[in-house]
């Protein structure tokens, strides 16, 4: 059980590290083929709505969306910076761990402005393979429902 | 020494998951029986004054307080978010550990207003038994001397 | 590999403690006596720029840093709160260990008022000397370039 919250640990600091310097490009290499990544409120999530802000099915819409990101460029610059609790490994089975992880982004605006852009929780399910986990779901659960319109990069 | 600091990690990421899920009811199960928890200002702490913003001397009052907030429940809805730093292992005896460590709680209002809630520190004196760790006390020493009146879940 | 991270994590953590507890007189005690400390701006780092908002590349000036800071006291009294990201660790060599750490600061003012001071990244070269390590480099690369004028503790 230690192993492999030091793998997921290890895993969820690299993902935040890989938005944070700004490679996009490498993002959804933390992805199994085939994925799902959504971007939904905690109201929507605990009333069980399916629908997100954001959704993907498979890691090939990920890297659409890293392209269109790249060349529309129409959302204002900036950068963010993720915090992130420890994984809370909710239960371990043959090849796959369910974990739940606190985040905060601090959003940081091209004229320096810094805010708490969101928090909430990573619900995860982890595929292992080997010594590598990559992500075969993730629901980025957010706790507020007011979300900024410029919702761009990835959480 | 090493066990020691990751079963309090443990323990703390549980406390603050805890309170983060709305599982109120489950937060006084943290504490043992016989325990104090308080929540005052780096001010008043370091001038040894004992009177707290908030003060229980048992576990039942902690029962009491989640009570009265369930049933009053006059206070405008919102959440937390927890982020806690490593814990800081200041002693270790014979079934006792002393520990300190920096937390940051975000709280996300009902109309999703997000804003820095408070910051400080947890000093804790943990009883351990077998394989689990309750706190025998917490001191909650927050930095700033604001409070918000709306003060109401547990820190 | 795994000791190193949790030697250079333990490091971490007292590092902020010293100037969240206010110890600024220990703080020089972080680095060898061969070093450098530099605040910089992501920018200004990425485009290869060395001025940095502050210098030092001796414990001596850090001593001088700390010294002038406690007698002009000119600066409104004011205290930091550290959060750190896991370590990552970039490189590790005979004796000496490059990492780079996320960190978010949070300042609360005399008034109580609490803000989102600074986020960004330590990039450190430590020493490893015995079961020690010391700071040959920091280097503070602030996510914003727009810098309180307040700036005063170090980060």
């Amino acid at each position: 059980m230690k192993d492999v919250a030091g793998l997921i640990n290890h895993v969820q600091n690299a993902y935040a590290r890989c938005i944070d310097d700004g490679d996009l490009e490498a993002w959804p290499d933390f992805f199994d083929d085939d994925c799902t990544y959504k971007i939904t409120t905690s109201d929507n999530y605990s009333l069980g709505l399916e629908a997100g802000v954001i959704f993907a099915n498979s890691r090939g819409m990920l890297l659409d969306r890293v392209a269109s990101l790249r060349e529309a460029n129409i959302y204002e610059r900036h950068v963010y910076r993720h915090f992130l609790g420890q994984p809370w490994i909710v239960s371990q089975e043959a090849g796959e761990v369910k974990s739940e992880t606190s985040f905060f982004v601090a959003r940081i605006m091209r004229d320096g402005t810094t805010d708490v852009y969101a928090t909430g929780r990573y619900i995860d399910i982890y595929k292992l393979n080997g010594g590598a986990a990559k992500l075969r779901e993730r629901i980025v659960v957010c706790d507020s429902s007011r979300f900024d319109t410029l919702l761009a990069l990835p959480l």
